[in-house]
């Protein structure tokens, strides 16, 4: 057993997709969370600065004493999953991985679509576990720089929504795909148009889901969990203003987020 | 005369349209432009965050023996002119006054709109300026958050930019505004899609064209105009990878952008 937190990552709000399923499937555990909200958004920025930001971020969480360290950002688990691997002596779990995994287990036809930033798309990270477990498979990547900004405004269910999902996933719905990775923490809010285009013929991958089941079973396997079963304290970290992280925050949770400071990461 | 060379400030790329009025309007000026690629967008940032990254990208521009600073950034000059035109001992010019002075000249009716990123809407920086010029004036502002990431993807034109633009334009019509300040440095790419769902009926204020007026007037005034008349020399910095700047930057431009290198910004 063991009651020290558990650290999540995110380059800003929407790692609280991973930090709920989390609380849901593990609701013993304390968090403390991490936020990134000065330098989001990571998904346009090149390797070498979001690896800095991770390890900034990872060195600030090692602070707080913490168990094992969630990236709960698609980009950042892409990008700097191996050199944070490499400089942290602590179990380190991605959204990567799980999020292929349950891909391949769900396809019928093989044709695997993964839809995210411009960042985890290009990097190719999804695609690559994909093949690497579905050698015969078809992988179709499409960056989608549009959707967060729209999840942000509200717009998800909107015909601007709408006719942004069509020109994306056109790609995918030629190549005949039948599931979809949602690689992005913000994506999942988008599942409704998302699936009216698709027509309800492809099986939305949501890796935050499959991310939480994970944490679950490495806890357990090296014997890291709590000895709490309920009652798992959060605390909130961010890099700007933690007002609208705690106001959006407090909608994706559907709670209120009590415990918050603003962190100076740059220092880290 | 004095041959040293402007500063050019922009949170990214965007400030480009600004550089390409200064070059035109003023030929011989030579010019050393900082885009804090790694940091953008800055629309969505706290007021304190945009004043730091504002006198960090300052403190660098002012290693290189500039005559005067021009903030090309909206958000920018909205949070930060104030706090830099007290640190800094040298003319700084934003893009809001110049932008502000010529609504107020083009207007008929008195009622003007003002469109922009969250951060400077939510400043009310133009709103004020133009009410202080023209107190009876009806002033109504609105973000437009997804006006960037439209842009950045090259649909400009495209069915999506139309359905986003009659969302966020709709009040601004329905208050029968006769002038609209484009107050970002990327709208005036979209200004044909804006033209559209105002019926051509609106004159659109461009204040990259209005703030290199104003940077003439102003080193004419102060006698520090270039002894050069034509062949002024650009060199470019950014705080990410070069190559996308590089890119997309020559696009708009027109021309290749051949001296760019990468700064450390946060040491600053």
């Amino acid at each position: 057993m063991d009651d020290r937190p558990i650290g999540v990552f995110d380059s800003g709000i929407g790692g609280l997709t991973v930090l709920k399923e989390i609380t849901e499937q593990l609701p013993g555990e304390d968090i403390v969370y991490f936020g990134d909200t000065a330098r989001i958004p990571y998904g346009t920025r090149s390797k070498e600065t979001v690896i800095k930001y991770v390890l900034q971020s990872f060195r600030f969480l090692m602070t707080k004493d913490i168990k094992a360290i969630v990236i709960a950002c698609n980009t950042a688990s892409a990008l700097a999953m191996e050199e944070a691997q490499k400089e942290f002596d602590i179990p380190i779990i991605g959204v990567i991985e799980p999020g292929a995994k349950a891909a391949v287990s769900m396809t019928r036809n093989s044709k695997i679509g993964v839809i995210g930033t411009e960042g985890t798309i290009n990097s190719q990270s999804y695609q690559r576990k994909i093949r690497k477990m579905l050698p015969s498979g078809e992988i179709i990547g499409v960056a989608c720089p549009l959707f967060v900004p729209i999840v942000e405004e509200g717009w998800e269910n909107s015909d601007v929504a709408y006719m942004t999902a069509k020109k994306y996933l056109l790609e995918l719905k030629e190549h005949n795909i039948d599931s979809l990775v949602l690689g992005c923490t913000h994506y999942p809010v988008l599942r409704y148009t998302i699936d009216k285009v698709l027509e309800g013929k492809v099986t939305l991958v949501n890796p935050a889901y499959e991310t939480a089941k994970a944490v679950k079973a490495l806890l357990k396997e090296n014997n890291l969990l709590s000895s709490k079963l309920d009652g798992g304290v959060q605390r909130f970290y961010v890099s700007d203003d933690p007002e609208k992280f705690k106001r959006i925050g407090g909608n994706i949770l559907r709670t209120e987020i009590v415990s918050i400071e603003k962190v100076d990461i740059e220092k880290m």
